[in-house]
């Protein structure tokens, strides 16, 4: 290979990977860690989603593609949820378009609405990989610090405004955020619905942590605020469900906007696994039930997390208001990677070096509370603190 | 919606649903439609492959992501593969990407190894979906005109060298192509593989159909005949082993392609789904079998159609030496979306125009026999023939 011709390279992969590969060896040394690293949810799906499947796998015949966007009765129960869980009144199954993953539905919808050399407002520190996919489609990313208030983070609505330019195409609002667990309050949603019609610029919401807040907090849609044809709300299955090896997400948009994304969707994927939304379609009709444990079950995961890392001294937790994670700001000015990598070492914890999530993320550390049972954390807490 | 701003506008959608709803409207009147349309093997998947996702899901636990390239097993197989049937003895485990699909697989190959502006070669006609995912990256299409040879597509080695500049920064192969059927013979591959190398230019070999050809025709990869880095081999199991609502493909190249494909992988998709990676592992167990009894079914299928075709006024079938469809020319100098509208209309066969495969597709006119049984395939050219 003389010289390397691709786009990729000026992409720096976040520096999870020197943290991944330690443990790696750790472990095959014999070492017993606790993950505090991957962001998943540790629970088993709804029983209904593998019923589901089982029932499809029963049917004979070929196994065709779906239609591109979904099968007919998942879109319409997407809808249904949109309408009655999310409170988007207009929600409609011809404007879902079922996708692998959240990832998947944010690239259709980037590519779609896109043109190389837009520029894309985010917030930082924030999640990663949509820098990568705003690279990929030739566009520019814009990253907008999100605010400090108390021990939470915050968004900030005027930082966004002196942000735009007359080049800004989209903004992404990731609420819960990753990997700060931020929500935004309805009245900064409505404001922000506000500004980007004003300015005519999309508003792209990545809602994948949706359902996963903590009371009193509540996550809001901007569909839900907002009928705007330029709002498009992003979701998945992977988190809410403990669903993510089964690559099931969405985005809700327009009639025009289907009708552009369809392309984008026929080139990619050309649609989703249609084993993975029969398990998704099963699901759906166990919902309710699966969230209330999964809340209950979260939230003494998180309290289990901020309790056992009170008077942490290398570190002060922020208090997530949603997600599977938190942000603790290390006290000290050392470097984040190194912090990750020596805490590893020392106590068996695995997490995230927060500069992986941008430039407001130095100096920070990600403690993924999704993944372990509250014993196990009670006991991470206890390493890191030195008991 | 003021103006739209996206970059799909000028993607013309094959005008195949022009096809599609006349057909839909057809079935609703109770008309018995034979669908020559899709180019799907309309065949049940390996039961092993079932039988693979069944073990998957009565395995307890919760289901995360695999890792991005795949499960470490199925890039393991799937190598072994490349190694005993594909003749590529360089193949590892380490140098395959498992994808959602050969189209996702085409995505992420092309998106990593170019830049936007360059320029990419195809054969006309040919698969549509790859022009779209070319002008996605920001790139230019520069489609090649097939020759033909007798009753048979041929790829033409001199036309490629001609559309050559200083820009070209990969050629699409695709063979078995689609929509001809056309096997592209192991000199010319040895030839194109001599000239990619020479010029420094990516050569992506789709091998959606490879072992879907008709004896005495063999497929040749091209990274069976060169060990080289800008070879990348993109396979799928949709079409082999009748899994395309599985979504699984893949595709195989450099260690260097696989450290940029990383990312282009996480940002897309993060990882193919799970249960469809464990059907296909199940699956490639029972490959040999499997392929001895699809092979000779499509042969049949395909000796049917042209047989039952032979005499026909209105077109002439070129003969495919793979996949699962073949090109028939018309004979008079007609527009083919309004022949396939009339031959629909006329005798209930459903057929896709030619154009959607670009400006070498005008005039003609494809019949699929992968996805009907020998018998209704006699009655579709019977049909066809006005008996």
């Amino acid at each position: 290979m003389t010289e390397w011709t691709g786009r990729t390279t000026s992409w720096v992969r976040p520096p999870i990977a020197i943290v991944t590969a330690l443990a790696a060896q750790m472990r095959s040394e014999g070492a017993d860690l606790i993950d505090l690293g991957q962001a998943i949810l540790g629970l088993p799906p709804p029983r209904a989603a593998m019923d589901g499947v089982r029932a499809f796998l029963d049917e004979p015949g070929p196994h065709p593609y779906s239609p591109d966007p979904g099968l007919p009765e998942l879109r319409d129960a997407i809808a249904q949820m949109l309408r009655s869980h999310k409170h988007i009144a207009h929600a409609t199954d011809g404007g879902v378009m079922v996708t692998c993953g959240a990832n998947q539905a944010f690239a259709n919808a980037l590519l779609t609405v896109t043109q190389p050399g837009d520029e894309i407002i985010t917030f930082d520190p924030g999640y990663f990989d949509h820098g990568y996919t705003i690279r990929m489609a030739g566009c520019t990313e814009v990253p907008v610090p999100l605010a400090i208030e108390g021990n939470r983070y915050a968004f900030d609505l005027d930082a966004v405004v002196a942000a735009m330019t007359n080049k800004t195409r989209a903004v992404v609002l990731v609420s819960p955020g990753n990997p700060t667990g931020a929500v935004a309050p309805r009245a900064f949603v409505e404001q922000l619905c506000d500004v980007c019609r004003t300015r005519g610029v999309w508003l792209l919401s990545d809602e994948t942590y949706d359902f996963l807040t903590f009371d009193p907090a509540v996550h809001t849609s901007p569909a839900a605020v907002a009928d705007d044809d330029r709002i498009v709300v992003i979701g998945t299955f992977s988190k809410i469900f403990g669903m993510a090896g089964w690559r099931i997400g969405y985005f809700h948009g327009s009639a025009r906007l289907m009708e552009e994304a369809f392309k984008v969707q026929d080139a990619l994927v050309v649609c989703a696994p249609v084993a993975s939304q029969r398990a998704v379609l099963s699901a759906l009709s166990e919902m309710d039930a699966y969230l209330l444990e999964t809340r209950a079950e979260l939230r003494a995961r998180r309290d289990a997390l901020l309790d056992s890392l009170d008077g942490w001294s290398a570190a002060r937790p922020t208090i997530p208001a949603g997600a599977t994670f938190l942000l603790a700001r290390l006290t000290d000015n050392v470097d984040d990677v190194a912090f990750c990598q020596r805490i590893l070492r020392d106590t068996g914890v695995v997490t995230v070096p927060g500069s992986a999530f941008g430039k407001q993320g130095r100096g920070t550390v990600r403690l993924s509370f999704g993944n372990q049972p509250v014993e196990r954390i009670r006991e991470a807490g206890a390493r890191l603190q030195g008991r």
